[in-house]
């Protein structure tokens, strides 16, 4: 691993490719060459094309380059972190894949497609398995994998160590998210000052749909969705980063919250024995403070890789109930394809 | 009704109290003539004694008004608002009502006493039955009646129209609590700027607990509770007023959102018919917009005393989900304990 | 007064021109026939043009008018209101104003021309003395009189009635302004969110210019500006409405804090002398507490119409210094310019 | 310095006493051995005692630790941190300081007696001179020195580069100030949501006199103060951490905007050329964007402890305007105090 291997990003402008370019500066076996926005910010330097809303400072070696389009031609790193809206990733990112790229992509577009894989990398790993499908029906040598919903990656990471012991059947999850998932400029300040907003367009529907698909099991060179049933209740909240979610969860077998708080501090997966170098450890992080996790204080566990859990309680309706807060755009976005990355790698799929 | 019926409002430099003032000033029915407070408090004009944080002038009546302090061989009034601390409301209450006075209690104390009513107006005016039976057990002609946590409150008038047709039996309920329902001071800043906490004491309890005993029935001279299992995650959020609550509930047979919203707008209650002075109409607002009710645009709907419900649609793991937001120290404390003072008056239960 | 002035709201759906549309639905002497928008909204209805966003409900009758474009062919109210963005209304309004409509405009456009009134009807309604100057520059029989810049009406109305009594030579002024300024969308939340923002575009000049214009006197048909040096620091800080200002103040006489606060106190001018409906009376609030005004409390003071002053104390280096509070979409924008709307009409100038 | 001078932390569970605690683990020179506060924590373990507030773990070693009585009798450290409330400082600093202990505090109580210094180690190290007589009035063998008001020292530093060239004789400074800056529980959120207060008890005065003692000069033994007028603005905002100030300044000669931030940038201090463990280097940080500096995002520049300087322009009023932003827990309390400690360590003042 003594060269490191040549990365792009697309749709570097935005919050999400902001956090990329961060994320990546000093990263140990990856080094941003590309970066890629649209047509108004290709030419400029990347310094001149973005409007820099981190509280660390623009990394030098990023700020000099010039952006390029988001054209496969024009881009020749091989492996492609894609933070595009999905209208572009849409026909953008099969273009990369066709071309032999590698792109791990936060976007939605091909999310729901059986034979991408929709990566938690230490819940299911094993459904890489699905690639080589994917490359016959995309054409191609390479390939596409996508980093789940922002609020499902946290729900999912909690959940994993009790869905190793029981069946989960069904969960009642409500969501207060952080102003920074829906980008920048995102939610004008005026409906988050003395306002909470009940509504995030298609957001309900992603918390609904992504963790079926998430704990499901490869067939046949397809991704098939576990049987659960998911209702979530969303809201934009006055936080910038953060989101934090509530969850009532039915299993097929009782889960007290006492099992429920051992299997999550000792859960470790892939990730964290392979020492993937944006792994957490722990994973989750477990307190035990009855008025935890708060966004402003829980938010860097982990270094924002980590999703915090605490209230472990018995819920009267559904059986366990408990409080998730995760890194909106850390680990549930530019981290969490980093880590993403970073497992491809370590099982070789990478140059 | 041509005079008045002269009232004290009990806790009137708090938060709740303050509400009070505010909304009995010109109140056509009632005059406040006297306001007790603590010790520190007593002896001093309204003026000098209360730190008042509403947007609205302090009401220059009340303002001259000297300070009493909390005790019923001082405060002659035959009607008590109390926005007491429990702590104190314990005994004080009791006091009242031994000594003849028609006690309507925004504490927490007595609520769950089976022979006091915890009532919410459009709901359970017959629990009002269950007196007799408080007046023999406390002795004195006086009684207490009390209002329920602000949170309850807005959750029950919502469901009160369900409730009506069919057999509510379960129900997750997470809750966005504004600033305000700590009081004053109440929640630090530094505890809700870029923050949500997941925790209020003793609220999740409430909220589980009190529904049961509004929808209950009288048997006996006791307010028997209903069957009624419910789970609930609280939050406190940067919002100065306005509790907003999402809900999703299990009926004995299916209700469809279009059933269920069609309840709600026909929904009228002895308040309405009775064209109490305080009484919303409608007492519920359904919206249809997907991002509402927010609390900045939508609490003071029907002067702070209506609920607002939005969002109703099928919930896939308990049948029925939407949003609900009612002002949590208007109709969730100060206004419904002067809706149900305004019940007793309708009654014939107070002077 | 007895069928009321039909008039026309400009730019409708923007944050000023609801604001417009709420408070002229009701008005004793103006009556809302027409709303004009973008080419975008022309067609619907108002109702579903509008992103409303106030928390009083859409005025009944406004809702169902339908958007029109801003065209004097189509528009035939004969008094319009601008809010119209200041590319939009450097054309528009002189269009206008050329086909013989009085045009009372929130724009910045026209502000400084010299034969323009920029009207604090307090201060220099004398100023529409260049009107007849100005219809024979523009020809036609129309007219544009404009409203100032939201933070400096409140400036300039704290400040008048000191005016009356020295000459004001320099100041010092340091803005927190409301994110309604920024109209909507306006600000993103991210930006807003435990912080605050050092710049608002074009703002500094309008606070060091515009006053030396509303304090100037007519000469020949011409507004001339006074000599007056101001010095301005402008914030955006996460506040919904209301404008505050730090202000130290140099005159050619000393003042003193006493002085300051009695004139202040007993300033009357025309609009509270021929009793305009809009008129706030007090115009000025001046309040003794320390730690006022604060825009949740004190924005609303004499309907939003009012200034709130506090704080008067001696400014070690320039005299005189207080804290100003001022409501920046009502007084310092719609409501201001329905007030001048109503002066104009009380001298005769509108039908 | 192989074996590190042993500290304790007075008023240790505070705001500012939690940043001691985190900013002296892993310290260098420094390693706190005890924790001293009120009688009520005393006795407890540190974890126990405190309600952590900052976003990093609480650090391991001082968890364990035994909270103290602030009593010199009890605690040994030949050098004392104080972050204890004024109140306590008056009198337990002093006994501390005859004992023979170093007493670095935050507390304003002796920031003002003339032998005491009032020390930003960048400005006035030579200040230190008056500790002779110091100890010589006070008896014993140790001495206080005093860290200025979180505000003062950000504005100070900003202006120092200056004051090294031109005498500054008139400021007008307005402040936005952090929640933080009044401690925890500090400002009640109802009063920071949707809202800013424009008073903060003492600290106009602070803003007003402590510059003139920081920029004063030594004689005989004492500080005299510099003649120099400032008149202070102060706000409370809804920002967790980080004052900014809205600064013009009037200097006998003048000074334009590209010289001022010329001598900003090249400016280094004692602290710099020592290499000081907390030193920023630079010191002074200026920015050219003009929406710059901003508490989210610009307030942990060097670590929290260098001040951001924009906006650097005319003051039409008194000569030059800018922008200043400190970090009022780090720069502005427990890291200022950190510093001068290592100022003194360097000087040969500490064991």
């Amino acid at each position: 691993m003594q060269t490191k291997t040549p990365v792009a990003v697309l749709g570097g402008t935005g919050l999400v490719g902001q956090r990329l370019v961060q994320l990546l500066a000093n990263h140990p076996w990856f080094e941003i060459r590309e970066i890629g926005a649209s047509e108004r910010s290709a030419g400029k330097s990347y310094r001149d094309a973005v409007a820099w809303k981190l509280p660390t400072p623009l990394p030098a070696a990023a700020a000099q380059l010039t952006v390029k389009p988001v054209d496969p031609g024009q881009i020749t790193a091989p492996v492609v972190f894609s933070a595009l809206d999905a209208a572009v990733a849409d026909v953008v990112e099969v273009l990369f894949a066709q071309d032999g790229r590698a792109v791990i992509s936060n976007a939605r577009s091909h999310r729901m497609a059986a034979d991408v894989p929709l990566l938690v990398p230490e819940i299911n790993a094993s459904h890489l398995g699905v690639l080589a499908a994917q490359r016959q029906r995309q054409g191609g040598n390479g390939f596409i994998v996508t980093n789940p919903n922002c609020s499902v990656i946290g729900l999912c990471l909690a959940l994993a160590p009790l869905v190793r012991e029981r069946r989960l059947q069904r969960m009642v999850v409500t969501t207060l998210q952080a102003a920074s998932g829906a980008g920048y400029p995102g939610v004008p300040a005026l409906d988050l000052i003395d306002n909470v907003i009940p509504f995030i367009g298609g957001e309900e529907e992603k918390l609904e749909i992504e963790p079926q698909k998430i704990f499901g099991t490869v067939r046949d060179g397809r991704i098939e969705a576990v049987e659960l049933l998911v209702s979530a209740h969303v809201h934009r909240v006055p936080v910038s980063d953060g989101h934090t979610l509530a969850v009532s969860a039915a299993f097929d077998r009782a889960v007290t919250p006492e099992q429920a708080e051992s299997w999550m501090r000792e859960f470790r997966a892939e990730p964290q024995s392979r020492s993937l170098p944006s792994a957490p450890d722990p994973a989750i992080v477990v307190l035990n403070e009855p008025d935890r996790p708060q966004p402003r204080l829980d938010r860097m566990a982990g270094g924002g890789m980590a999703v915090v859990v605490s209230k472990l309680r018995v819920c009267p309706v559904l059986g366990l109930k408990f409080e998730v807060l995760s890194h909106n755009t850390v680990r549930g976005a530019a981290g969490g394809t980093i880590l993403i990355a970073e497992l491809l790698k370590a099982e070789g799929l990478l140059p």
